[in-house]
């Protein structure tokens, strides 16, 4: 049987990006379809009903849900190819353990940095980037998460680099004074990668279509 | 060379003894060391110099942090015994999704319940019951959430029903007058299994040795 896989996304989101990442890295093809998250379809509802959330991978026909349960799910499937975790155990809880801090604190705080406003914003700023110099802290000298070529840490963290101009623009900081070895290195993976040319959209399509109508609708 | 493992716990902690569990029926011999979260030690704030929690395992001196990510490295490299999560890509998928829920909606709305008053506790005990049913409706009529033996899911989500007798009592509520199929479960794991009863502390014992006490202490 051949598989289907069909992708429920939403352009602008971080944790998408990341799926349609692993999947170009892995050369699989899917059908994407996009959602509309303030009118969201009954496929979605149907295969997320607990989250409500995209990303959902739907593989001939059953659904995984949260972006990086989607990615070690497609990273275990297509294994012949491009693997993204490492394979040592100790190596891999490494990984695992920084995705999880990525999640709870950078692209959380991210979330809420555009949303924000006043003292709250620049509450959520300080914090914002006291933890994206923890993760700077992470690469260090290296060229990548992992050493010498891009890996697990750099496609789970690259999604939200696209929406540093975003973050600048309505937060009124530069990403680049504070962090600027996280901003050199997102200059090199895309470079580097050529999947992530596809899979990212651009920060000022972000901040034009997506940030700004938001902000305006819900007078932010 | 002969494995030295090391856990850095707190005995009242529902990570911390999620990890007992998984030692236990790993057969893993292991040094328990209890931390005082009001002093941390300086082995702790070194092991995990990013989120300074417990539980750490240190794994020949290599330590491994947040309590999901250890019970996983302990399976993978325990692998040769009692297997914690399913081999099967797509029902391991569906463990680590429901895995998450309970962290970021159980445990999480749970921490807070004890350690809030008035209309706020109100609110987050009718979300605290609400993510509970949801559970519960995983749980379905199965005797475990994987379905005839104590699995991943299980081991995840038990270590809370030890502190269920501490939320009723600080939140004036009955779960099992809510939640019936989760208090019978819980009952069912805990006949079942004696590594449960080494590695879980008695309810009535994290109430008036931890929560009254904590609760003075911050006049909440």
């Amino acid at each position: 049987m051949e598989d289907k896989v069909v992708l429920l996304d939403f352009w602008p989101s971080v944790y998408g990006m990341r799926v349609r990442i692993a999947l170009a890295e892995k050369g699989i093809e899917y059908e994407a379809k996009e959602e509309n998250l303030w009118d969201k379809s009954p496929l979605l509802l149907g295969m997320n009903p607990v989250h409500k959330t995209v990303p959902v991978l739907i593989h001939n026909g059953k659904p995984v849900c949260e972006s990086l349960n989607i990615i070690r799910y497609i990273d275990e499937v297509w294994s012949h190819k491009s693997p993204l975790l490492p394979s040592n155990p100790y190596q891999k809880s490494q990984a695992l353990f920084w995705a999880d801090y990525i999640d709870k604190k950078i692209f959380s705080l991210g979330k809420q940095l555009w949303n924000a406003k006043g003292e709250e914003q620049e509450a959520i700023k300080k914090e914002f980037i006291e933890c994206l110099k923890i993760i700077e802290g992470e690469l260090g000298d290296k060229l990548y998460f992992g050493g010498e070529r891009f890996g697990f840490i750099d496609l789970v963290l690259v999604p939200i680099t696209r929406w540093f101009y975003s973050y600048e623009v309505c937060a009124n900081f530069s990403i680049e004074s504070e962090c600027p070895k996280i901003v050199s290195w997102a200059r090199r993976c895309l470079e580097e990668k050529q999947s992530l040319a596809k899979s990212l959209p651009d920060p000022q399509k972000i901040y034009g279509s997506f940030v700004l109508p938001t902000k305006e609708k819900y007078g932010i």
